[in-house]
């Protein structure tokens, strides 16, 4: 199935949209969306450390949100806005200092719920550090 | 159970070892830490707000990691610290532009590993936003 | 709110729309179905115990899911069937060898999607064994 | 890494150990236990459909459950026995009545946490109906 918006196209919607989210995100790079998949890479500044150079939880809850739901608007387009329902997350290792890789894979495009896995690696070792599952809600289109 | 660390003590040894996190919520408070239950507010500024005038999911997120957080270091102290390996979020109603109440619950308070769950509500209509369980888990002393 | 089916409502429409079910689960006994509330008992026989007289996950994934499912269905009636969208389960303490009770509460109860958690405890010392929180959906009605 | 048990140990160690289990699902076969990865079949019989010929989510739960715990058993052998503490489904694609495979993939083998992901499928037409994410504890040695 080919993807409706592109990575830039993401980019702008994103930064229109939610500009006070590119304010707190310029550092957040959309490097791959296609079909049911999506690739981000976060530069890490000073503000997400936590004590012993490692990563804050809440900046990986936040880039595997924002990860999913770039992929899900590069699959389905802007006209239905997905709506965050239910999010896991797993934390399985620290991540050290370094820019975090995110892969988001859709599992099911439905019409009302679509769901989708994120996996958050460190970019240098591959590291796995967090994996999280969440579902999105299609509001349904108002009449 | 009496609790280890009152609710003054554990803003403080926050402050103490996550300055950064002082920086970026100088917004919480500590409203009560008793026995496997902890009560927090959150007054909400610009940056947390999303399109509509609600309040962003990521935002929820960090408030219930960092309130049962809090709510497990009044409880066991500051000798060990707990680690996320887990957290579900269950967002059910957008939370209007109001500060944001967090109620914690520690279901089991084991050696090992820690379960609790959190509730958030818009303060004056105190409508329930959003769901979270957790497990945090302690680890070994190192000898 | 009122509910619209009662106990015995709920039990007799289960035993007619799952009936295979209520030759697996003759053991369980729904106790209280109130507003957004449900109380249930579950019998418990040598299927359901492992090794050590612990009783197994699956018997009490299976239970907090019924009761979840029976709970909605007091309160919205037998029109909409609601569907399993996502469940998360906590096992937080080994159940002896004793009756298990279930005690569901709706978080939200929406158009299109219901969010409940239940708890499951050991009968006579009141452990909590299990700690489950799902979503359920309402299919569209045919037109 | 290589495994421990391979997948006839593995059956024989859960038919020693849990003969009940044994009596519940002998339909239960362990096609592949290899690095961090397992896959199985299971057999599908009247007790687990529903209505409309589905197979009922509790089969899916118990399937998940017990096909993680024989990947981490191939992969850490039978001294430590993991313990389930947590886990999370998401329902995707009711299953048409056909045999179900598991495949597990074991995200982190940790000294006292493993975390592991689960994917449902059914067997003719590939379907995925059921994605689980779950974290495993291994107990303390005893001394």
């Amino acid at each position: 199935m080919p993807i409706i918006l592109n990575e830039t196209e993401v980019t702008n919607y994103l930064k229109e949209v939610f500009p006070e989210l590119s304010a707190q995100w310029p550092l957040l790079n959309i490097e791959k969306i296609s079909d049911l998949e999506g690739k981000f890479t976060l530069k890490i500044d000073e503000s997400m450390l936590r004590p012993g150079g490692t990563i804050s939880g809440p900046t990986m809850m936040a880039l595997a949100d924002l990860a999913i739901y770039a992929t899900i608007l590069g699959n389905i387009g802007p006209k239905a806005l997905a709506v965050t329902t239910n999010l896991t997350f797993d934390f399985m290792n620290k991540p050290p200092q370094d820019d975090l890789i995110c892969k988001c894979q859709i599992l099911k495009l439905g019409k009302r719920l679509i769901t989708a896995r994120a996996e958050i690696l460190s970019k240098n070792s591959n590291l796995l550090c967090t994996h999280a599952v969440g579902t999105y809600s299609i509001p349904p289109a108002k009449s």
